[in-house]
């Protein structure tokens, strides 16, 4: 072959090596050109197609380089054997399946929002970028499989100062997402468990033991928490508790409490606490009580933490600190499995604590979300003859126990029709409760001031009139 | 107060309004300027410190939204109650423990080597730089539990036309690497399960099996791959293979076997076949053969696939199809689990397989594997009436059994003197072989083509000399 003729576009955003690139590659593909053919020399080719020959020589390289053609010295290019080439053509994106739609509310009050337009998306876009810049393979290539050292240094910092945790980087195991960090845990623990969940709690834990098949059991709380004569009946070995914010009735345990389930853990070899500090980052009132896991002098605590509630939900970045027994388990029966955050993701989040973006990030969202819940309090208050506000010293939701004879359903169905969202208590309680009364879950990181304002209006009219 | 002495730096490259911020904060940590103590006006202020009267505004939002000081409305600015406030002092990195520090070899021909010079640093920055360009609240928001719609898409149109895997992106589920995709696999198939594994095999994936309390059995290889007589008698449920490119044998399970095996799976209720298709983008010779998936049409195969092979080791993405009846037991049982890829590495790969990144990728990677290969077998040519070379038609490494009277790790050891590192095949069985040949793994992923030369020289050397 002598002659290629290529209609080349000088005006195009595409560049002209890039247009003779893609000329020749579709011409083998297609077998227009076959295999063994020469190609034109780079200088034959330049003249004809009036390039500089260093266009041509460009788009050989590419050619080379991807496998489509040969070079054999003093002879030329020749087409290559393609049939083990990858060809892959671009299809069309099908449509998602339209599945559960979710009805659409124009208020809702979930549990589990976050605010998101406060997330610090230029810090993250530059972190990002400088972290990106420069080309790295140290980057690409397989990390710690517990968390990268540095960024497991930055969370015991971070943890031993703003929760009182006490740990070395060492027993800090990094993870994406809590429900991964459980199923690992699993893992390190063994199925031979018989796991207390607090009754109501956070089904998504509940759920995860109950899929990785361990026997659980409910324990019902009283005013301070977990009951820990009902754990001492219940032969459970594990408590899975959540002790700086009881999901979802919002109970902070006090000390007293703490020093009695530590001292359940103690009473038995074997025994441990799993303390679930997943909001733990947002309190209004009162000094924050150190994690449990500052008290733990005997290594019975599992502390778990997120990222996910105190940045984005979209951030799979969760942790575990392990007391150190269960490290040498650890050590020894799962150190082999690779960490599922990339090293990128890591450094990210590093760099963004030790910055101080983290902090800042931290005040902001908690002044906001403390403005709201100043006026969801507020505007809740003509109510207050016909329920109770609690569980609204800390987290990002509230709870209102309704004594007018509305059962829970009623509560939530007369919302809905107004086009408000709100959440009944039973969703949260493993066990039918018996002196069930009606309760109501409202959170409100997701509303603005206003939002709130305009359907706490709405609500107080629904929820009256008989 | 009605003062404030700042000794701004105007040549500083720290805005003037950050510096006044950070005065102020760090007065209002340190206890100097008191709770409920009233700021100068911004007017007050401006005009001290001579700089605009905006500048000073700056300043003070960025204080109130923190929650450092509070604005009543007519009356000023005033220090806020900060003891909730975050407060973390930057602390310096620890020192990482020298633990198993590995020794390092001037030539290591690891078997699970890929080229990470030939990573694609700058799409990869472009991309991602792309995807993160508009404040998309939408991308932090909590994901789809199987990972993106138009991701899966992406993943089951590659599928099709470069594995001949029959699937729709509904049975694709997403997850950060292979060892979580088996965990989550574990919890959709249960624990009452026993797992047939190659024997030898890929040691990870028993690991994870065992690791997860599963109960394994062996099974041996012959040369067309896992026997089945040998599997029918195991009273396993469930058979690991990898069929495209056995790990580490380097076997290309031929038609009939796979067929057999797909027979195996239809002989009984409930079974199974789990087809790791690790690293079937590189083949050297002949046809590729499609996934054993592509012929399964009695739903038996779960197949498993990977990015970190064929991108980058670092990126923690993998993924899985599952056959429709398993498809229900996910939705049933374990749709609840939260994905653990980030939206936005979701979207960074999507890109990259859409726009013909990743067509591109693969054949300018299978090219330069090809030449190591070509080189290394070329060199190894010399050695031929001492050894045998096998498994050399696909992946990225390949087998050489010795018979010249030296073991396994006699080899090993030489090549260790030498500074270079070779991998026995021992390491990979699980039951001790009776009629043990000493077999030595090279991977050429890693290494130039040079080191690849240079390398074999010194080898030839010392495995010759007695």
């Amino acid at each position: 072959m002598n002659e290629l003729t290529i209609n080349l576009k000088t005006n195009s955003k595409i560049p002209l090596y890039e247009q003779i690139y893609d000329y020749i590659k579709s011409d083998i593909q297609n077998g227009r050109i076959p295999y063994g053919e020469k190609l034109p020399s780079t200088r034959a080719l330049s003249k004809h197609l009036e390039v500089s020959r260093s266009t041509v020589e460009l788009a050989y390289e590419q050619l080379l380089s991807e496998g489509y053609i040969e070079s054999e010295p003093y002879r030329g290019f020749f087409v290559a054997q393609i049939k083990e080439l990858y060809h892959l053509k671009p299809v069309k994106a099908r449509e998602a399946q339209k599945g559960d739609v979710r009805r659409k509310y124009q208020y809702d009050f979930t549990p589990n929002g976050v605010d998101l337009k406060s997330f610090p998306y230029n810090v993250w876009r530059k972190l990002s970028k400088d972290i990106l810049i420069d080309d790295r393979t140290e980057l690409f290539r397989t990390g710690d499989s517990q968390g990268e050292y540095g960024f497991r240094n930055a969370i015991s910092n971070y943890l031993y100062q703003a929760r009182g945790v006490n740990c070395s980087p060492n027993q800090i195991i990094v993870g994406a997402g809590s429900d991964y960090i459980l199923m690992l845990l699993g893992m390190i623990l063994g199925m031979d468990h018989k796991i207390a969940f607090e009754d109501p709690t956070y089904k998504q834990a509940y759920r995860m033991a109950n899929g990785m098949s361990y026997e659980t059991v409910p324990v019902s709380l009283d005013k301070y928490g977990m009951k820990v004569s009902e754990l001492e009946e219940s032969e459970a070995d594990i408590a899975y508790v959540t002790p700086s914010h009881q999901y979802p009735t919002g109970i902070v345990m006090p000390i007293k409490r703490r020093m009695e389930l530590l001292k359940w853990a103690c009473r038995k070899e074997g025994r441990h606490i799993i303390e679930d500090d997943y909001d733990s980052e947002f309190r209004y009132k009162g000094k924050p009580i150190p994690a449990l896991q500052g008290y733990d002098i005997h290594d019975k605590v599992i502390y778990l933490g997120t990222f996910s509630k105190s940045i984005a939900p979209a951030i799979r970045l969760s942790y575990m600190v392990l007391p150190k027994p269960l490290l040498d388990e650890y050590n020894k029966k799962t150190r082999f499995v690779n960490s599922t955050v990339s090293k990128v993701d890591q450094l990210i989040v590093q760099k963004f604590i030790e910055d101080g973006y983290y902090e800042r990030h931290l005040n902001k969202t908690r002044a906001l979300y403390k403005s709201r819940h100043d006026v969801l309090i507020d505007e809740l208050r003509p109510l207050e003859d016909i329920c109770k506000i609690s569980g609204e010293h800390a987290g990002v939701h509230l709870l209102l126990t309704f004594e007018n004879g509305m059962t829970e359903e009623e509560l939530i169905q007369r919302a809905a029709k107004k086009d408000i969202r709100v959440y009944g208590l039973s969703d949260y309680c493993i066990k039918e409760q018996a002196d069930k009364k009606a309760t109501i879950l409202l959170g409100y990181a997701n509303l603005t001031e206003d939002q709130i304002r305009q359907a706490v209006e709405i609500l107080k009219n629904c929820w009256r009139e008989v």
